[in-house]
């Protein structure tokens, strides 16, 4: 090596709001939790590998802050990359399902080949059972009235027990664990580490924590978020927020509707609104264009009237 | 471009063993299936890929079958990268949750926030309910006996019924499809389109086709692999048969004993195995080594005398 | 399987306006290429996917193109990785480096241990010497005049030359081609059979496209967006068009500006311009602050007038 | 949570003879270099990984090193995934051309378009030119005598400069960074920070460190193998070294030839052979069989005589 060429010996790098959570479970649901096992890296771990890009170029960058705040800003996902988190979680096997979609992260799961199943399945409170929502085909909205709650909740309980029943008859006449599990309720309890990068578990996040998101797994989602990423990197999460979380994305076409508004064409903006469809009628109703409506949320949100 | 170069015009390639056989439904279990809905290459886009590598170096490289062998044999896994098939599959939830940490496949799921449950869940017939097998944590092996079978498979048909009841009751009262689900049992139908690239799809045949991995998933495994990778790409598929499938490995301190074996020098060769902890006596028996077990279990397929 | 289910025999994907195109080479730099040795997929498979998810519940989703601008809209990405292209590519090794980061991609290089190395590198004319950027520090903008526009290609020309001589004579001399070649140089050409899934291709395609992008790969990106996807996908190009290339993104802070400024509240919004430590003053004069100075570009491209 | 669940704080692993060489440049090549930043786990985290999976299960396992031995016999790959480490590393192009190859690990590179390239390119002594091996067609053996390699050097160190003076001048004349590298050698070093967890990092070192690898990156490798894996995960090192580095696969056509041999059936095993086309004549000279000559090599690490 060059003898210009120095380097300090290191440290591994400690965060000491995250070593202070470490192990402990913050519960979610009634019986799922989500703690740290072990992590690497931090705010300034992101730094110091989007330097090592720059190379002698960055000396001029401002501050971490705003450093961070570029490479989240323009994409450059690298740097986040160089932070890893594990976590050990307890999650019904339902929300354990979407969990898993995320491919990038790596994971060792409780497995009911080897051992008894979990005996605890997620359950339900009178309070609790949510309606379908009829906008959103994959949502729901608002709740069941109490005495319905409760009749579903106390057949849930009824059935949970059965199944429980089930399945001790089948693994106490032998049955192989991994048969006898065939009927456990989807609601069933699993625990798993998981491991993931800080710019995949942000993918993860931006996804799981949108009000779209399924409210078991926002649940998780949430607690990760706001209880140990917020602990682990503080520059990162904001950056996150502002810039994933929070922000809005405009098509090009809206962008020059937009822009016809600003400078008072408005009807120029109709005329490209009824080119892309948005404006066709029924009798003199406007026909559903979800492209339209979801437009005009964004223009509500910024104190835009909407021109038609 | 220079001159010299010319391409000529391509076809996208068909293999008409696969094309015959598109869309057709394999059956697997009670209810589930396998069926190819596309797919991109065939043993000879394995060659053509193999040869860019190679470039003009590869002119003597004699057949086809002998390159894809070599290929194989020495874990040149590139080129069957370049060979992708898309899948229908419908498979037990239970079945799917192994199926899904194959990470490296790209995947659309049916969901059921979206749409109502998929209503069939797989049956055990009363001959099909396996013992736990005592050596292999994991396993199962041999069945219960047709009289406590039936019994569970009553319970089993009764259980089903029930908890179809309540996910229909749940629907009927309007509980959001994405949380009505939450107590279906995990042998419900599950369907999904699965896409992979060759390469990896031989390691999911590898490791679900082979004895250990649960029978379940090994139907589907074995149906993949021998109704339709092998009409796909025979040629590769022989070659995973002899290299992947059905080879045997060794570890250094297997061959060096084997070696000793080999050239008369028995005592050393237990001497050996005794340093690594093989031969432990409890009073005057063998102590467990699995280590040792497994050993043994090779030395037997080659016809080799164990010498302890 | 249930009596109910009958599946039609498939036909493969066929892509009229793509097959028309298959392997033929589309010219990029000087002596590169780019040609589609094959595909899977379509806009029709990517609604297929699509409906794979959604199940029965999808009938009323209106048409193919709605549903495939909603899937981009709404990053449901995994519909569009059901389709797979595999490109032929000649490329200097300098974009080569750039490109071969996009690691979920299938790759078959030319391998220059085995064979000779291309004898090509591509060669800067004149008139194509870039200047550096001052502002964007890894970019360039501007040529150098012609005079000394000559004089480096001469020099470069020279210099080929020159490496090229000592390539063939290390060969000549027996040494190893994996050793031969460590001297030549980047701008050498290298060929590769590079297989991608449509999301990620997009993903590429958005990056290498990017104005910010180097001049060569973003030339190589420019023929696959225009020369392929748009003949293979045209509703899926068309949708990534307008969400994804031509669309802008503004963060929480930045929508909460725009939300002032289009009630009237000026001040207010120059209040949080000053809290966000956008407007820093040196003397009379605003600090640099990219993050103002990137949300005042985006002001400009709506007509909104800059408050401060 | 149930009450019985209580989860004790944790402190983050720390391997004691890792953090003694953190940030400690191990030398590689003329100016190379490998250094430790960051890792996450230890041997003791596999385990706990692999509880996690075994569950309750799990306790009559004997011994860490015999679970970890057991892991790496069968394939178990998660629990290794739980390992990460984070390297920076100082390589010759040309090596980490063959090196980000590998997929599955996190890179951030030292960018030439954003500073000045590393003035600094891989020189080769005179008793380092390799000769083209014959046998293997992408590999070397041997070394050129001195006179000649002198002269190789001598050349090379006039091409270095001529390039570096080169480069130097279309950087005085403003030409952008990103266009004045574009000759530089494949030889010039760059820098990364590279993160991998452990699994693929054995992957990444099976076939770097082994024979075939190209001498560059093979001394790579074996610096991280054994100045730094050794030291970090000793246990699973051991491991790897048996059951991965020193292992020998044999096809199922081999254990079948070789079982046959063991009972003294060589007639029949000359048959079998003889059927696999390994023992086609031209003349009476046995024609090159790859298969067969890579089995009889395998045959003679085994003190097997060659039957035919």
């Amino acid at each position: 090596m060059s003898e210009e060429k120095e380097f300090e010996k290191l440290e591994p790098i400690q965060v000491e709001s995250l070593n202070e959570i470490l192990g402990k479970p913050f519960k979610v649901l009634d019986d799922g939790f989500v703690r740290v096992v072990d992590y690497m890296g931090s705010d300034q771990a992101i730094v110091q590998a989007a330097r090592v890009s720059y190379g002698a170029g960055t000396k001029k960058v401002t501050q971490d802050r705003g450093l961070i705040r570029y490479l989240m800003r323009h994409h450059h996902s690298t740097p986040f990359e160089m932070c890893e988190i594990k976590l050990h979680v307890r999650v019904p096997m339902d929300a354990w399902r979407q969990w898993i979609r995320h491919r990038t992260a790596n994971v060792n799961e409780y497995s009911t080949r080897y051992s008894i199943a979990i005996n605890q399945a997620q359950q339900t409170s009178q309070d609790e059972w949510r309606l379908q929502s009829g906008l959103n085909k994959q949502g729901s909205e608002g709740f069941l009235d109490d005495t319905m709650g409760k009749e579903l909740t106390d057949e849930e309980t009824a059935l949970h027990e059965n199944i429980w029943n089930i399945y001790n008859r089948r693994i106490e006449n032998g049955v192989a664990r991994e048969q006898a599990r065939k009927d456990l309720p989807l609601s069933t309890y699993t625990e798993a580490y998981w491991k993931i990068d800080l710019h995949n578990l942000f993918h993860f996040l931006r996804l799981r924590m949108d009000s779209h998101a399924q409210l078991e797994i926002r649940e998780f989602a949430q607690t990760i978020g706001n209880e140990i990423v917020k602990n682990w990197v503080p520059l990162a999460w904001e950056a996150f927020e502002d810039y994933r979380f929070n922000s809005s994305s405009f098509s090009g076409l809206e962008m020059e509707i937009m822009s016809l508004l600003n400078s008072n064409q408005e009807e120029k903006a109709i005329e490209r609104a009824k080119e892309l469809g948005w404006l066709r009628l029924k009798g003199d109703k406007l026909i559903k264009s979800l492209e339209r409506i979801e437009f005009e949320e964004k223009l509500k949100k910024l104190n835009v009237k909407i021109p038609w």
